[in-house]
């Protein structure tokens, strides 16, 4: 195969067959896998089943000019196993649906598969189905993924009782950075360089919180949990819908990193604002009851480095408010697709 | 709503909301349903969970020109019932995940939701979850459906034995002379005339075979089953490859409809040949031993008014022929998508 061959080159048929041989042998519990009609697969005992699916638009979600191929193909997985992951379950499966520019190379088709089943691989999760189109428009990605979880374990953004902790994962604001300096090396012309620095790394390749979503689930550490996929002020305004219930975030008391603290500053930027608005982080926000907390110490003994930060208090006064040197302030708003 | 607005005045969120509004209620095996971070289900009992996926893409699979909107959500949904009924299984829920161009009339989006949602009602198919996002080019419609299915009824494309009859529902070709004829009014720019005959309708509205399936995989009267999305001859090929096996089809024996055979013949074209090569005709093609046909005259007094020919056997020899008039050729090529 010529490096320079496009999808169009190959036809539907075989680029379904470059696809099926990536993938590993499925697991027993497949019972048809990719192939037929469609997949059959054993239910997993005593659980019920979880579907998520959600797609990357090129042109709106990602930029092959400052996108590795196979980031998109990492990304389109891992946010469905962040939402996964903010339900408690644990991956079982995914389907994966393509609409492919016939122009596109046929070496960056294989490398957005790839990068797909490299994450799948760490997360055990079997790629059993799919389906591949023309698209006459933008590369899209889209991702059905499959879980299973006790129903005693789930965890839904309704549930947050005035007094909880309110708590995320990891740090937020990165993936903003991110995007910004992904893209201003792109301006620059310098979009061949390799991709460097924590921010971008967060942004092209975030890891779904997995593990902890599943032992917040297993130990009923949290009442409420969602992922941030839109900021963490939209997570914030979804969790307090749903929960019925208002927040007071400190905001002195978010975990923003000092590369990302050092982008928004070195730019005139607030930092802070910057995290709340900034949206694709892939972190659990989630809330504990205080009774709770010491069941959470034992979650994060075992989550090894991820930390979780506490952020604030869930109030009954359904406001949204960020404390801010002893001033209160509205949310600002979280991203928004359309506007 | 002005009729003349626009999904880039709605946003992200009103968009969900307005597809939730029109999503009745979910049924009690439904835990969690659309609203959280993902859906969970109960599993159906003592059955299998069938997966698949399959999305149209405007331009390639339809144009808003010629196909009304409600055409495009019920079809989005047909083809992807249509592979569970290939697989025997009964549809339970679907995903809908939407790429849409900002300037799509609000009204536009309203119609593929109901075309989808009246599908779905009638094959009891829970609407369980989605996504949205902003696509800088063609309208993508992606939908994943999930059915169930006792261990012993799975239909698959492998299990073809020579002296096997070969079985194809309802008609073929009609699809393919109903997209010429779309594209043709479209073209004299009467695309604002209604739809009319047979052809149009089959092409515009397929009617998945979702009784038909369930009752072949129930009855064991099929060895082997496949639908047709790609034509009669891919079906062929893609069945006689997974079951290595060949075919002999009659031509004579086609179930090609007077419609459809004035369409073609009307335009001095072979309506064997558009027939074979036609895509998207959505009918069940099966195989079924000798000693099932008694089995299959019991399916056949419950699908009604569904008729099934026998076009022909299924043969050890693995070549693929079309028997007409006497003279023996190979089978056509089927649909390809990127050619």
């Amino acid at each position: 195969m010529p490096t320079h061959a496009t999808v169009a080159d190959l036809g539907e048929r075989a680029i379904i067959d470059r696809i099926r041989a990536r993938v590993p042998a499925a697991p027993a519990w497949v019972t048809v896998g990719i192939g037929d009609d469609a997949a059959v697969v054993e239910p997993e005992r005593n659980a019920l089943a979880v579907f998520t699916t959600d797609a990357l638009v090129e042109g709106v979600h990602f930029d092959l000019a400052f996108t590795p191929p196979d980031a998109v193909g990492h990304k389109a997985l891992a946010v469905n196993l962040s939402d996964l992951a903010a339900m408690g379950a644990t991956p079982r499966a995914a389907l994966l649906s393509l609409a492919v520019p016939p122009g596109l190379a046929v070496q960056d088709l294989d490398a957005v598969v790839e990068g797909m089943l490299a994450l799948a691989a760490r997360h055990r999760t079997a790629l059993i189905g799919g389906n591949v189109a023309r698209s006459p428009g933008p590369l899209v990605v889209d991702v059905t993924a499959i879980g299973a979880v006790r129903r005693r374990r789930i965890l839904m953004r309704a549930g947050a009782r005035p007094g909880d902790g309110i708590f995320v994962s990891g740090w937020v604001g990165a993936s903003a950075a991110g995007l910004s300096s992904c893209r201003m090396r792109a301006m620059r012309g310098t979009s061949d360089s390799p991709p460097g620095g924590s921010c971008e790394a967060r942004f092209l390749r975030p890891e779904p919180r997995v593990r902890l979503g599943q032992l917040l689930g297993r130990t009923r550490a949290a009442t409420a949990c969602i992922d941030l996929s839109d900021g963490l002020a939209e997570g914030l305004r979804q969790l307090a819908l749903a929960s019925e219930i208002g927040v007071l975030i400190e905001a002195e008391m978010l975990p923003i990193d000092d590369d990302t603290r050092r982008w928004f500053s070195d730019r005139g930027e607030d930092a802070v604002a910057a995290a709340c608005a900034g949206g694709e982080d892939y972190e659990l926000l989630f809330t504990v009851s205080p009774r709770r907390l010491r069941a959470l110490t034992a979650v994060l003994r075992l989550t090894g480095e991820l930390p979780c930060t506490r952020i604030g208090v869930v109030k009954r006064d359904r406001a949204l408010v960020v404390r801010r040197a002893g001033h209160d302030e509205t949310l600002p708003e979280g991203y928004a697709h359309f506007r």
